[in-house]
Formats: structure tokens, C-alpha cells, sequence
């Protein structure tokens, strides 16, 4: 939560580039809407991947202009504003053990992170009835009897198999064609019994990715496993759903939206707002990328977007055809987030640490989004895809009351009555299509999938859904710029 | 096979409109690029939907401009040249029982049809041994043992789901979510114990959809099949895969592609070719459509493509979360034809269909496209998507060699020698983005599935995807031309 001024927003602070800024990006806007540019790399999506890549080229002496069709950078990471001048966490937020590279650039820009509350018990709903557990994980959430074994089992029949791809390739695997060829909820349902086992597998799928388990195909679940590690430390589920140790261990003061603001600005005049591109024509000595408002011409080009939204651009010519059709077999998650903001973190004085987990209502997931300081509480609650359907066309004040009567079933009366509420959906964002990542179904990833990364001669790719270790999280998005900005210079 | 003139590909040919053709509309193209044309509906889209809604409604007394992005109408029905001013089937091709609106049609536009020829028998070729076999359908190709059980059981289990498919709206079958949650892979594999049933059930998949059967959740494929009647015939897989008395019986003299060309020409100057839609702006009185050259201002627009080609639009404001959502859920099928012309048609006098299913080479399944009266020999090979994968970035000499290969093996050696070959791949056709059809991965149709033909506002949605009957079919497309056409008319 943090204040941030309109100008930081747009990226027009006084911080100059560190490195070499090309003359034509320079020009003054009013020229830009005339003439086209020139420069070596264009950079389509000034999100953590744009934003990376864009520092790192930049950094390499090469001239950049990034295209950024919101007027604001982050993408997907963002600041929900409270309606007091405030914000709290919009999009992706937290940070953890083995995300190297987000925390290297977080501490780079100067953004402290301190660690998520986790004192207490979690909240258990499933069925009507309410209870509270202690642990971490899936494991914790189920009541003891059998189902604890049966889940127990699943997971560990999981984990061997997660350890058998190879991550950022999961093709490459020995058995890709068998596990590419059904859904985790086909999957989880002939290894599991109880219903226990069940909804906290289809959970994981959901509030991890925010589709339903038989959206996602089993291959491209074991990867996403597989992906949350480094290159040391082999990727388990443990390490993607848990708060301690895990990928939601801590978050980031200010709100993550500080870290590409604060790389924006320090970027400075070659981000360029406002700008969708919608064509990218390559021609025999480089590419034309025309943007609303701003044509530029350069060697090449970096698309740091999603594959579903980077379907949307024109190429001329067509890009063969495995990228096409990996573009129309991508599809983004329905994330959304409910935020209500009380005048104190009053689960925490209950033993709770503002963590849930429920099988009915708006909400299906909560974290406790209150500032380090914990001088006002916040809870945040995700509706998971299921749960945002219902709420299609649903008013304001329907959206509203659905949200407090799910925190207020999990957490109590207390819940019930707000300073004030803020919503925030991914699935209808034109310029995400939905969140927190691209997912594969059945199929996709071993007929297309080596198509996520593959250059098109002067087009290179680059976004979260590229990325080897942590796909889908900021530190993927880092990554990923990382490694286009690498493939980018090598090439030039 | 017929010849087409350039004047008449472009649908400016001498017959005037029968209905009202706006003012606005006839105005020269001069005038169009510079001034905003203004007319009651504006349809994205010159295939087969929306030239039937385009002649719908102009028969109501509507004002309709069709925006075409190609510079010919038909869409996924296309003419192949063959390179001596003739052409073949490149795209849709065949009609068959229950197939109504299309038939209506094509008798409208004086396109008479006749028999696929089907005489002799059929070559099955498997683990690298080639047989023959007479009747239609998957039955017939499975060897005389006990492989034919196991396919005829899982098939009248097939049979018996189909039946509870509420055709069009799969969504609402009382097992939806179980059938929407598994892939036809899955469910294959689960009823079927031996390699051949197993193969020809994916053959199914493959040669009727183009895709792998991992990529299809069962629900869609129930639906395809539910889909393959009318309103007093219900739907079988045997009219889907059969040539007689199936969907593949009778094909149209001069080609298919006479059918759009004849009504494009109909309807005359109120289509625009070239003209590439771009973006659907939706304000209080109407919409403003912007392509290439040409801005129309209207009532209501209809967008006729499939759903994977309407997300490429940019819409403002955003669309509704679950049509943007859809949209990234319906990929489109690799569909490829090889086509060799030879002197006679050979494998005739070999007692021979033409008709072939293959395990491997590039082609996995062949027909006899030659001309009514046989004076040459024309063999049509479609290539599946794991076949077209594998030429990802062939040469043209590389595609004749695999494609001559396949027919050799499957028709012996006379088919080495042909006098010409031509190919047509869909799946990097920037304005299909694939074909024949657009499918739905596990989970889409449950979530997803009203938002194909629930109008947003005054943007209605049209195209062989949102049709209860024949669905993937021109019958279908037809359909949904006149249905969207009357949704229009009611709406005005």
C-alpha cells in the first residue's frame, strides 16, 4: 500500500536511463505522432518483462523504445487504488524462496519485502461446516481421518512425476504424451478417493492458476510444479502453495507495483504510454511496428506479452504456423481479487492468520494484505474462476456483497462492515485477457510448445509463460526478460 | 474444378443485388476511403454465414455492408488453383444428408452437386500393412477380429451419450461437467482395450476435426456428432464419417467454391474486399467498425468468423469477461489438403474408392476429387496436425515428395507420376487462423459455452462455430448466417 503520485504512475519521473537512450526516442511526442522512429530493438509491453529486457539491452549499449499500450507499466502487476489515494495489492504480489531474479531487481530498485502474516490458524470451508488448521499446505487442510492418506498418496505419486520433466521443456519428458494427453481433474480423480482428496487437488489447480482443474492439462501442471525452483533447488508444489517457505512468504513494501514503477522511471522517455501496437511487419532488414499513434522501425523485436494477447497483433507475414496456433491454445486464468479494508487486522486478534481455503461463496482463497506496519487491516480474497462466472455483469453492489459474505462466513461477523472495498478483475482487462498466466490445455504444449520461446526471425518472445523456473510469477517475468535481452543482443 | 475469372472472384460481377442495397453503400471506392459510410448492419466476415446474413437481410429491406479482409468471398471454402487456370476443393468441399440450408443455397445459386465417387473398395493401411475393405465407416476398417467388438461397443456407448447432448447447447446435458472434464483421448482409452478401435477413434478425431483427440474435451466431440442432423433427424457418427448417406456423399459441380462466389456476386458492391476489420467501438447509438481503408458507422454489427479469428479484433469498450474468455478457448483445427491431378483416375480401375485411412506418411486419409465426369484423375490427401507439424517450415519440394509418398504407398505406383500437384494448408492462414473448425478444449463449453452466440450488445456472432446443426460444416455456416439474420432483424 503506498501512495503514488500520477506522474511516477506514467513513468515520466526525473530519474534519467542509466544507460544509452536512442536519440529518435528522445524526440518529443508531439514529433513521435509524425515521424516514424528508428532504434535497435523495439520492446512491445512494458510489464516486469518488457521492462527487464528493455534494461538489460539498454545496459548493452543497444538503443530501445518500449511499446506500452496502458498508461501505466507493471501489466499484471498493480496497484488496486483504495479510493483514499492509497493502493494495495491488484495483481501478482508476493515473493519468495529460490525467486532470485524479481528479488534481485526488487532490491536493485530499492523495494524492501517483509514476510506475509502467518501467525495462527487457517480457515478451513468445505461442506457447510467451518474449521480451523495449522500447517501450511494441502496436507493441513484435511479433516484427520483417511483422506489425509489418500491426499497424501497423490501427492507423493505427483512429485515423482514432477521430478521426470524437464522444466521449461515439459515436450522433452518421457512420458509427455501420456500426460499431455488428459486433464489434471481426469488425473486427480483416478488417484484419489475421498472428495477431501479431490476439492484440495482442484484447489490447488484453481487458486493457483484460476481455472478449473480440467481446464489444464496434466503435463502442463507437473511443469508448472517443476518451474518453481532454480537452478539449484528442484520446483515442488510445497514450494507453490505455501506461505512459509513458499512462493507467498513475503511481499513487498509499497506494494510490487513499486518495482517496475520505479525501473520505469529509471528507464525514462524511451517507454512510450498509451501506444498498443497492433502490426508487426517484418521486412528483409528488420521490422516495422506500428503502434496507435508511433511507428518504429528497428533490427528486431521483443513481444513481451502473453501468447493469447500477443495473438491480437497483426504479423505480416503470417508467423508460421505452430506459433499461430499456440497463440490460439494459451488461454488465461479468470483471476480476480476482492479487497476489504478494516481499521484493524481484527482476525489476527482471533488467532487467525487471515488465510482461507472454502468450497462455496464468491471467495474461494484469502491472504491477510494488511501494510507492515499493520496500522489498518486488509483482507484479500480471490474468486477463482468458477466463482467470477456468477459474478459476470454483476453491479458494484452485488460484486460487494458477495465478497463480504463470504469474508464474513470465514472470519466473522467483524467482516461484515468495511471502511471500504476494492475489486479488481483480470478476465476482462483488454490488455491482460485474464491472469495470473497462460495455461496449456490437453495437447498444446506437445504439438506447440516449443513454439513459446522459438524467435520468427527478427520477432522474439519473451513474458512469464516463457520462463523456465517460476513461470507465471514476477521472478518468471524477470527471467524471462533476462533471457530475451540475452537472445536479443546475441543476435543484433 | 472450374474456372473462375478474376472479376467474378471478387464478387464485382454484373448481377445486381435482388434486395435494398444501401446508398451509402454503392458509393465509389474513392469516396469510401476517405469519407465514414453509415448503414443499419455492418458483417465482418464474406464466407458463408455472412453472406447469408447479408442476403438475409437485405431481403428484409436492411442496409448491409460486408467488410471482407481476403479479396474473395468463401472464406474456408476456396478454389485450390492447380496452375493451368483450373482449380480444386482447397477448403470445405463435400455436402450429404440432413445438410438442408447449404443444399437450399447452392440450388438459389443454380450450383448443382453430385456423388463423391464410391465405387470399389477402400484401403486401409496400419503398422505398415496395407489392406482393403468395403464398407463405410470405422467398422469396416477394423481387421475381422475382436478389435471389431471392442470399437462397436465403445461406439454404441458413444452412440447412447450422444442422444443426451441437447444439440447446440451441450452446456445444459445432465452429464456435462462430468464429459466436459475429460478429453476424447481419455475417454477412448477408457473404453476401448484394442490398438485398432483406439486407433480409428483418434482417426475420428484427427480426420474429422484436424486435431489430436487429446485437444477435444469429450463434451464438444458428443456435440460435434449430436451436430451432424437436423431438426427431425438426429445427429450419428455415421453421418459424420460416411460417404454414403454421409457427410461426405455428394460434393458441387464447378466446386464448392461457386456457392460464395455466386451469392458474393449477387449481393454485389455492398461487399468491400481488402478490407480487414480492426476494431468494434461500441457507443450509444451503434457501433463503429474500422478496417483497412473503410470506417462504417452502423446499428449493429455481425461478426461472422470463428471465435479464435473475432478475439483478433480490438473491442472497445472491452468485451464481456466470457466472450473475451471464449475467444482464447476455441482453437482452431491444422486442417491441410495435398491434391495430384493425373491423366485418368486410376485406382478406379483398380476397383479402388479412392478412400484411404493411413497410420502413417504425411496423408492419413485420401478422396477421389476428380471432376463429374472423371476426364482426369484428381487425388486429395488431408494432412492431420501431427502429420502438417512435422512440415513446419517444408519446402514445397519437400510437401510433394511426402505427399506423392503417401499416395504411392496407399494406391501403388502410378500415383508417383502426376501431371501436377497443389497444396493448401489452413493453419497459417492469417484470416482462418486454421480449420475446418473451431474446437473446445476440456472445461470451455461448461464455463464458456453461452457467450459463442449470446449477442453483446449490437455485436452479434456468427459462423459455422455457433450452429446447433452441422456445426464445422458449410451446412452450419448457413445456418448460423440465417439465424444471426433474423436475430438482427428482430433487433432493429
Amino acid at each position: 500500500m503506498t501512495r503514488v503520485s500520477r506522474r511516477r504512475l506514467l513513468g515520466t519521473g526525473a530519474l534519467t536511463a542509466a544507460g544509452a537512450v536512442a536519440s529518435a526516442a528522445a524526440a518529443p511526442p508531439a514529433a513521435a505522432r509524425t515521424a516514424p522512429l528508428s532504434t535497435d530493438v523495439v520492446i512491445v509491453g512494458a510489464g516486469l518483462s518488457g521492462l527487464t529486457a528493455a534494461r538489460d539491452l539498454v545496459a548493452a549499449g543497444r538503443s530501445v523504445i518500449v511499446l506500452e499500450a496502458r498508461e501505466r507499466p507493471g501489466g499484471r502487476v498493480y496497484g488496486l487504488p483504495l479510493g483514499d489515494g492509497t493502493t494495495s495489492e491488484g495483481g501478482a504480489e508476493f515473493i519468495g524462496p529460490t525467486q532470485d531474479r524479481i528479488a534481485a531487481l526488487a532490491q536493485d530498485m530499492g523495494v524492501a519485502t517483509f514476510k506475509t502474516y502467518n501467525e495462527g490458524k487457517n480457515v478451513y470451508y468445505r461442506s457447510g461446516k467451518r474449521s480451523l488448521y495449522e500447517t501450511d499446505g494441502l496436507l493441513g487442510a484435511v479433516p484427520p481421518d483417511w483422506g489425509v492418506i489418500d491426499l497424501e498418496l497423490a501427492l507423493v505419486t505427483l512429485g515423482g512425476m514432477i521430478k521426470e520433466v524437464p522444466v521449461g521443456e515439459p515436450w522433452k519428458a518421457a512420458k509427455a504424451e501420456e500426460w499431455d494427453s488428459q486433464t489434471f481433474y481426469t488425473w486427480s480423480r483416478s488417484n484419489s478417493l475421498s472428495g477431501g482428496a479431490r476439492f484440495l487437488m482442484d484447489a490447488f489447480a484453481s487458486s493457483t492458476l484460476s481455472v478449473r482443474s480440467q481446464e489444464i492439462s496434466l503435463l502442463y501442471l507437473l511443469n508448472y510444479a517443476a518451474s518453481a525452483g532454480n537452478e539449484s533447488t528442484p520446483g515442488t508444489i510445497d514450494r507453490l502453495i505455501d506461505t512459509k517457505n513458499g512462493a507467498q512468504e513475503s511481499r513487498f513494501v509499497g506494494g510490487s507495483q513499486e518495482v517496475p514503477v520505479r525501473l520505469a522511471a529509471r528507464l525514462g522517455d524511451i517507454i512510450r504510454y498509451n501506444a498498443p501496437v497492433r502490426s508487426i511487419a517484418t521486412g528483409s532488414d528488420g521490422v516495422t511496428v506500428t503502434a496507435d499513434g508511433v511507428t518504429v522501425s528497428a533490427k528486431r523485436v521483443v513481444v513481451a506479452m502473453s501468447p493469447a494477447i500477443a495473438g491480437k497483433i497483426d504479423y505480416s507475414p503470417a508467423l508460421p504456423a505452430n506459433r499461430t496456433q499456440l497463440m490460439q491454445r494459451y488461454p488465461m486464468g479468470s483471476i480476480a481479487k476482492f479487497v476489504g479494508v478494516y481499521d484493524t487486522p481484527f482476525w489476527r486478534a482471533d488467532g487467525l492468520t487471515g488465510q482461507a481455503v472454502a468450497d462455496s461463496g464468491a471467495i474461494d482463497a484469502t491472504f491477510d494484505n494488511s501494510p507492515p506496519d499493520g496500522s489498518r487491516g486488509i483482507l484479500m480474497g480471490f474468486m477463482n474462476q468458477a466463482n467470477i462466472r456468477k459474478l459476470d455483469g454483476a453491479s458494484a453492489d452485488e460484486v460487494r456483497a458477495a465478497g463480504l459474505e463470504s469474508f464474513t462466513k470465514l472470519f466473522g461477523d467483524k467482516a461484515a462492515n468495511p471502511r471500504s472495498t476494492a475489486f479488481q478483475r483480470w478476465d476482462n482487462e483488454m490488455w491482460s485477457g485474464g491472469g495470473p498466466v497462460g495455461v496449456a490445455p490437453p495437447g498444446a504444449l506437445t504439438a506447440f510448445g516449443p513454439a513459446l520461446r522459438a524467435a520468427c526471425g527478427p520477432i522474439h518472445w519473451a513474458g512469464t509463460e516463457t520462463s523456465d523456473y517460476w513461470t507465471g510469477y514476477m521472478d518468471g517475468a524477470v527471467r524471462s526478460g533476462e533471457r530475451v535481452a540475452r537472445e536479443v543482443h546475441a543476435a543484433l
